[in-house]
């Protein structure tokens, strides 16, 4: 099997290593990713400079390439120059942080997984819900394995991508493994403004999350927050077929 | 009304400029878009430097700023630190280019349109079928102003944004007005590698687009490269229900 792997923290994540780890024993692994974190780059495309490409390792079964673009560019960068035909299975992680909820529009890790489905390529992306950079990624080896063999044995639509989000939780704590809708939630008090030694003022990202559905069980975000592994299946089509039928009879022009 | 306008081709593109004069009839303007050219940026943050904001004119109804940052940087610092309430409309545009099909992933513009549906804010992207920087934009102003008025007679649904394509021609070429799903389409060849002067490949985003329905006469990109404009209302929620209750059933964990 040819397995592609990336991810938005950049070649040398320890979730990354993880991901190695997990994805070895199923075939031929191609890494490309990025040089550097490219943390919520969403499925943004580098256009306006070249890209660069430079490989790290070549050897029995893996190798890896670092991208001077985006997770989104390292996809497209490996089915257009780097693999020789198109890859069985592309998995993107794992990342170092939740992406619950609304996190799908922002993330890297997802944009990639999308990018996969794009060309017709069966895509997960894996993230697990602690920021730091030594996490412990030993859960998600356990069950990632699980969740590829299950892939692999009845296989998920080809038009759909899976995001898979595991809890900072040791394997014997984790409370299930649960299939879930993408979870309602928004950020708010999103920029901090700051002066700089020069008088001028600076504002950096930050942001409170708010759950629209506190309640709720069979959503993404509050299952991983409650010890359960969510696994949302994603669509590329955007339209809100409801709402095009109620338009297409008020909006008459 | 309190007006939220911006867009991914920067403060100064004419087609924001176009925006402006349909804008400016229904009430108080406030203008943040990015500094510069921020296409294909879809919903990228800016996360690892700060992000800069700059006052460009402030006058009778119409307040312009420019933000070093992404498109969606500008819709989060104008409702986080320059709006001093949520804004009753937001519009995006009008984009240098078409954004129809699988284009609504990559697109700043469409990114902005989508940050304000998740900020409770009716949101909008217009987009026309034309990257000149010197494109006509007469006929968006006449039908734009019509579909603006629409949205004000006829909310659309809280949960939706809308995607709306102009076809390059006078408005009395244009066939009609279309309200649409997605059209399925997708890009290969992207990466053309070229080597510089010093001996080092280096890779540019190219690309070509391939229809995946050719024939499809309820999607956006046909009607728009056949003379309509097209209206695609788009969702956040990218759950696929149906599959989700398929792998609920066959992943048993």
């Amino acid at each position: 099997m040819q397995i592609l792997l990336t991810n938005d923290d950049g070649y040398r994540a320890p979730g990354l290593a993880a991901l190695i780890e997990i994805m070895k024993p199923y075939g031929q692994v191609t890494v490309v990713a990025p040089e550097d974190m490219q943390s919520g780059m969403s499925s943004a495309l580098t256009t306006k400079i070249p890209v660069r490409l430079r490989k790290i390792t070549s050897g029995k079964g893996l190798e890896i390439y670092a991208c001077s673009g985006t997770p989104v560019d390292c996809v497209k960068l490996a089915m257009s120059c780097i693999l020789p035909e198109k890859p069985d299975l592309l998995v993107s992680g794992i990342n170092h942080g939740i992406n619950a909820s609304s996190a799908v529009i922002y993330s890297g890790t997802l944009g990639a997984a999308m990018e996969g489905t794009l060309y017709g390529v069966p895509s997960i992306g894996f993230s697990l819900a602690d920021d730091a950079q030594d996490a412990d990624f030993n859960s998600c080896k356990i069950y990632g394995t699980k969740i590829i063999d299950r892939t692999l044995q009845h296989p998920f639509a080809p038009h759909v991508f899976l995001n898979v989000n595991f809890p900072a939780l040791p394997a014997e704590k984790i409370k299930g493994v649960r299939l879930a809708r993408q979870h309602k939630g928004s950020w708010i008090k999103e920029f901090e403004k700051r002066t700089d030694p020069h008088g001028f003022d600076y504002y950096w990202l930050t942001g409170q999350f708010v759950n629209h559905e506190p309640g709720a069980l069979d959503a993404d975000e509050n299952l991983c927050r409650n010890g359960y592994i969510s696994i949302v299946p994603h669509q590329l089509d955007m339209t809100e077929y409801s709402e095009l039928q109620r338009l297409q009879k008020e909006w008459q022009f």
